[in-house]
């Protein structure tokens, strides 16, 4: 049988359980990182492994995370980011380009313009001598799967003590038509029992049908509002998107809507729970207010945070280290 | 008297002894890295180095592979890339530049377009009283000599059971005027006795007078052509190359040649004998059909996993590593 | 107590007291890593960290420096270089690109063109739950502090076995006037009993009135002349600086001065006193002849060694690991 490797290419292959365990994982992870012994027998898991991040799409944020959650794994990384320095401009295709990158390194992590390339990679790559797993960084306005992982993370971490995700009310705020971080976290979801989910925008950028049709086949409970204010009481969350305007050209649309009206400022923290919580995949603009921060329930830079842990985690359950560290937690911590 | 480093410049350092033992050394290095112990001992050799990779030509294979030769080594590396970021926008010297890195770095990788530039410098750091060693990743249309160095591995491995390169018929196709890897190959192959080289080309890209006269010096039997179809079946190795039309506006020229007629077609694998290869230095563009990819003969994409190895290989030897790597493997496998 | 990190943002933080250490430290660091098995230890003191290299202004010399300094003490890099790349064209500010920073990183050194950038970030790291050091790595016409580091303990190893730096004569030559190199170092050397400063340059660039009233204050002796050739004898050292003509277009001057009577010749050589030195903070146009590099007065060469060496001991000194190394240095060399 032809050995394949592990993929993470999209929200779909999650299961409940999935998450709970990287869940978990990226808990113990969290736990031995704070020594220096505990970092060092990290960086020894997969030291013999390297990693070529493909970053052809803007990002800040989400290759750096990548970046250290190998560099915390010991995996030593390489970078594409600007397709001017690479072959390309001698008119190589870009599946030759990424076939390349597969015999160098053992691990590939990308971020693409183009809808389902991770995915076209992955199955490309599978039927080589030389499979190596993939991860989807984000890919067009799609898919964005280990966002959501750090989105769930964040929701159960912070309802630890308040009986999980399960139950909790959770508004939507602002572009979620193109915001693939909001999509896909509305998908996964639907994996927790009695949730509720608000999603609170103007009409041109409510979210899209096709997650709608999802939630109902999924029987999972949301309402439809343009009215912000009003929602900030009912929630236990409410997550902040960031209006996608880099499409609108693509798009051919020049739309001039009042997106103001769905930014969080100062005064809605009097409307908000007190054990309630603030989330933002940022980059941010307006959508909430930098005075925001510093309030406890402000959970959008601890958000950031989580998301190296669980990236560790989920870089190490596809190498099957995941069993290895959790040994070394029970023994060490 | 004065320390001087090992430079790697161009293939005209390479004698047949040479070739044979670093093929050999990046045979056992290949094998010690199948396991995490031996890829822990290889990144345990040279963990005190560190090297600059200074690259202002656009590359991505060659760069990638060089990066990977030395994390595998445990050489920890950074780049320049952009001249753009560097001081050279403040009217640095280029020969400042590099100094600079000899003065941070134990090794300096350089591709560059100005010819003779790699040795120009590895002749200036000779001169301080801080010469590290330099290795050429490519300078102008001229030298490429560890592609050279990876293209006679892959050809070695390959006839590893069939008495080895001697004596046996290799083509080459394409632009050979311009392309340095089918020239610098030629030059290496004049090492081995009784082989037979074929230049299959049009005229206006046919191989440079200068290496057809050395090869008429060294007794290396060759034929020119540009009947591609009639070649396949008479060679173990067709070398195809990729137009190197970059090269055209600096040369003033604007061709309109077919060189569509020196492609290989899925159909011309009937053709091929049962034991031939297909070799391409890559990036291709339509030179070779990606369905001949799944071809066993075709070698290209092992090529360019050799290319990692023989790298790791040069770079031992640099640093007189070579000696300390065969012992281990004696011991270890 | 809310825990507040180390920082390094300007040069008014460097007491003589401090000023020695850290040379000393640097020259302990550069005696363990003669050897594999002390750079094997100095990369083991802080392999646990990670640092953020927060590049957006042109330089090759000081980022590649820090770099290097990372690595030899086994810290982790990351790199932002190129403000296109980053999430800064989706809108974020660049407060919350750098916080962003400081959730992954233990470590942010950066190169800004807004002056006091540096200590804004500094101030707004403290406020939060994860604040981490930051050192300022240049920023706009102002400081460079590191780069002062380095020029101090170029002189101090240059004046070894003559007394130390208190009493030297020492020379800037050059742009004095948006020279920060300069200014800097003009700075420190108040610090030294019985120094004396010649500041050499046209009048239009000549040491601003902010310097020269704090050199009046600190009662250090100062001459300003434009006589370059008459200087040149009565000195110890001569530090020749570049014409920041980058800055001419931001203050919308362009300015035509005969910069050429402020350069360092072969000639110059005969001036110079037999144990003279002559320094520069690169890179460098004309300002030196290119034919002084050979003679063993010119120690800009060994000054950029300097500046990773005191680099390094000044990232220990951060993380509080010096006590460490010197005794390291005790028991080992």
């Amino acid at each position: 049988m032809k050995k394949k490797a592990l993929h993470c290419i999209d929200v779909q292959q999650f299961n409940h359980n999935f998450l709970e365990e990287i869940c978990d994982l990226a808990d113990k992870i969290r736990e031995i990182s704070r020594t220096k012994a505990g970092m060092e027998y990290l960086a020894s898991i997969l030291n013999h492994k390297r990693a070529m991040l493909y970053f052809v799409q803007p990002s800040t944020r989400t290759f750096l995370s990548f970046y250290s959650a190998c560099q915390m794994l010991g995996i030593k990384c390489a970078e594409v980011r600007d397709p001017k320095t690479s072959s390309e401009i001698k008119g190589e295709s870009e599946e030759d380009t990424v076939r390349t990158f597969s015999l160098y390194f053992d691990l590939i992590i990308m971020r693409h313009p183009r809808a389902n390339f991770a995915e076209k990679i992955a199955n490309l790559l599978n039927d080589t001598d030389h499979p190596v797993p993939v991860i989807n960084a984000g890919s067009g306005k799609d898919q964005h799967p280990t966002q959501a992982l750090l989105d769930i993370y964040t929701l159960r971490r912070s309802f630890l003590h308040r009986g999980g995700i399960a139950g909790k009310q959770i508004a939507f705020v602002g572009d979620l038509r193109r915001g693939r971080t909001a999509r896909s976290l509305a998908l996964l979801l639907t994996q927790f029992q009695g949730v509720k989910l608000y999603f609170v925008a103007p009409s041109e950028y409510q979210m899209g049908q096709d997650i709608l049709s999802f939630l109902d086949h999924q029987k999972t409970a949301y309402e439809i509002t343009d009215d912000f204010e009003r929602m900030i009481p009912a929630v236990d969350a409410i997550y902040m998107t960031r209006l996608q305007d880099e499409w609108d050209r693509e798009e051919g649309i020049s739309v001039d809507i009042d997106i103001e009206r769905f930014s969080f400022q100062k005064r809605h923290l009097d409307l908000l729970k007190a054990d309630g919580i603030i989330m933002h995949p940022l980059p941010r603009r307006q959508e909430i207010a930098v005075e925001v921060d510093s309030d406890p329930r402000a959970a959008y830079w601890r958000q950031v945070r989580n998301g190296m842990y669980i990236r560790v985690a989920l870089i190490a359950g596809i190498f099957q280290r995941d069993k290895k560290i959790l040994d070394y937690y029970l023994a060490n911590t």
